[in-house]
């Protein structure tokens, strides 16, 4: 328990995260960055009443992904909690994964059998298109849904990823995914077999030599994607949820499902709604306002963009964003903070390293610092360059649900 | 022994804290904080010619007490070194706490007797006014002045409040603070016994059970305040002194016995003098001037205003120190750090999270960064925001008081 669980205290104000995922950029055009080409009025007028800075999700010079730009801007510190990259894979692909599962990523591959044991010919199936992928995987659905009391949840990816989740009846054990990756890493290769390191895992991989078995049998008929090679095995780490340790009530409105899946790890509610617009977001918000204290709002296009080097889009989202800030702000929220996960500096065509901008806004802020919401402006705040997981304890001050420390 | 120890030398420079007390703001007038409304030419003048940032007392979010607060900027991390609440409940009452000490804040509670045991009526025996507490303790300090060999001394405070401190013979190891609180939380419930957790607390614990009988027996003749219910036993945290980690003969210049206390906690000497205006605190400090090389000078002021919401006293109490500037100047400090324990935004009538100014006054800064001295020319300025726990690095280097860390 940290310093601040102990200080925490309960009041009735509501805080707002929003997330414009990959915010952060590098200038693109005219030396100017996205959020500085963009159109931004709304952003820009709350900006010049708020706390700006920037803030770095893991460390100096880290790219981080998916997983730890989210955990940070949570309040969980991304290099202690460590998701595994089965548990991503599978939160991506929708899957649930509680204290009672096992996930893994995998592989359709092309093996050849040579006396009865198969050999990897393609480690990827040729790349499988994904709309095979989504055949075969509902054949093994189908086909396999429990061994031995211990239930099979199967999610097609793209191309010839996919993502497998083993349900206990119980909770398991710390250690339980300690099981080493079947994939050879190359070809002429036998797959490796399952093994678990304790004998927790050990009972885990048991199920998994007996799955990759099933699973050998329903592909023997594929001429292609005939194995499944399987890495990552992970359990959910031991977090102790939002509520526990800030006394939050917490949900989440986003539209993909590894940020649903990241949010529900942490113990926040996921709001289920129609659509998938800026738009629709903000509508699940106003309908659940009452129902919560901590709203976490994700929009994904901002990196989207960013990620296929298409700034012009990235602009584009920014200006639509700003288009329904007024929405948001017609919520009045007690503490209202809008930033990213990581930034996505379009000319990089990929997440970066470099600080998010960061603005919050609450009645206690100095603000009156700059001109608008930009990276360049940020620099500028009263909130320097902080590490990500330092926001949660300022949202939470703005929220006065922090007592003082000491006498 | 931490690195900055490792480096110190000593030289005959002299370096002099002034706390103002509670010293960050927020708008409260024409979007302007209290430092930005104050009329401070001296300070603003000294700020264009020094370097200016901000520090956090604690961490990000975190409201810090006049303990913490002070520990950070003296160069103790306020996280590491925690004073226990009696403590510093005896230290603000004027009572001095050494190693051979058990501190404890005590209330006065109203009792009845069923079968000879105590049930309590009311935790607060009405709210007992402040005068009837001074009559009520005096009665007190004057029948219970030694238990055992342990010296016991008596300090009222305001309403129901009081501290105790139990001076045994010898220094006590640590833990020896290890007691329940006897405040059973609730009205109707019998007080707890205080029991210590090991033998050293054990044996505290006995004489606070005869304390307590004695103080029942005194206390039996008023009709409200006919017992005490003690918390928060704690004893002094092993803290090296200023002189043995800086190698600074150091001295407190403060009007407020919280403060005096804090610094003795520190191993300052604590300056006698009479009077209680700024005035009267730089005559005591000339008047020493000679005779220490590190000067820590209290100003209580900006915190009082603050707390009462009172931001035209707070904005006078800067301009009467401003106005003084010039007499603390004439002392020719080789190093002059200027800041506050932390922020008291009249707006929030209270301490606060947010990163107080600091001003570091040597030949050796750079300066010319800021027009004046407020929160947001601090942020412009060569500090950046800092935690609180290096100031003192700070001002040992511009008293070329550090050596080089490694060839």
């Amino acid at each position: 328990m940290d310093v601040i669980e102990e200080l925490v205290r309960k009041n009735d104000t509501k805080i707002l995260l929003v997330v414009l995922d990959g915010l952060g950029g590098l200038p693109v055009s005219e030396g100017k960055t996205e959020l500085e080409l963009a159109r931004k009025p709304n952003l820009d007028s709350l900006a010049r009443r708020s706390a700006l800075g920037l803030h770095i999700p893991v460390d100096w010079g880290i790219t981080p992904g998916s997983g730890p730009g989210h955990l940070g801007i949570f309040g969980y510190d991304p290099l202690k909690f460590r998701i595994g990259r089965g548990i991503l894979e599978a939160l991506g692909l929708g899957l649930e994964v509680g204290e009672s599962d096992i996930a893994v990523r995998a592989n359709y591959a092309t093996v050849r059998y040579e006396n009865g044991k198969p050999v990897v010919v393609d480690r990827r199936a040729g790349r499988l298109p994904t709309e095979e992928n989504r055949r075969i995987t509902q054949k093994l659905k189908e086909r396999i849904r429990e061994i031995n009391g211990v239930r099979v949840f199967i999610e097609p990816g793209m191309e010839h990823r996919l993502a497998v989740v083993f349900r206990f009846p119980e909770p398991l054990p710390e250690g339980s995914d300690r099981i080493n990756d079947t994939d050879p890493q190359a070809t002429g290769r036998e797959p490796l077999e399952p093994k678990g390191e304790n004998p927790n895992a050990e009972r885990v991989a048991g199920v998994v030599r007996k799955f990759i078995e099933l699973a050998s049998e329903v592909l023997k008929e594929e001429k292609r994607a005939n194995y499944l090679l399987l890495r990552g095995f992970s359990q959910k780490p031991k977090i102790k949820s939002m509520s526990e340790r800030f006394g939050l009530r917490a949900c989440c409105i986003a539209v993909y499902p590894m940020y649903k899946g990241l949010a529900s790890l942490v113990g926040m509610d996921v709001i289920e709604f129609e659509g998938s617009s800026i738009k629709d977001e903000i509508d699940a918000l106003s309908r659940v306002w009452d129902e919560y204290d901590y709203f976490f709002l994700h929009v994904k296009k901002t990196d989207s963009y960013g990620e296929d080097g298409n700034w012009e889009g990235k602009v584009r989202v920014i200006e639509e964003f700003d288009s329904l800030l007024p929405d948001i702000l017609s919520l009045s929220p007690d503490v209202l903070c809008i930033t990213g996960d990581h930034s996505t500096p379009s000319v990089l065509k990929n997440h970066s390293w470099h600080p998010v901008p960061l603005l919050i806004h609450s009645p206690y802020v100095l603000g009156g610092t700059a001109e608008g919401f930009t990276e360049r402006e940020c620099l500028k705040g009263e909130l320097g360059i902080i590490p990500s997981v330092k926001i949660i304890q300022l949202l939470l001050a703005n929220a006065l649900r922090l007592k003082k420390f000491g006498a």
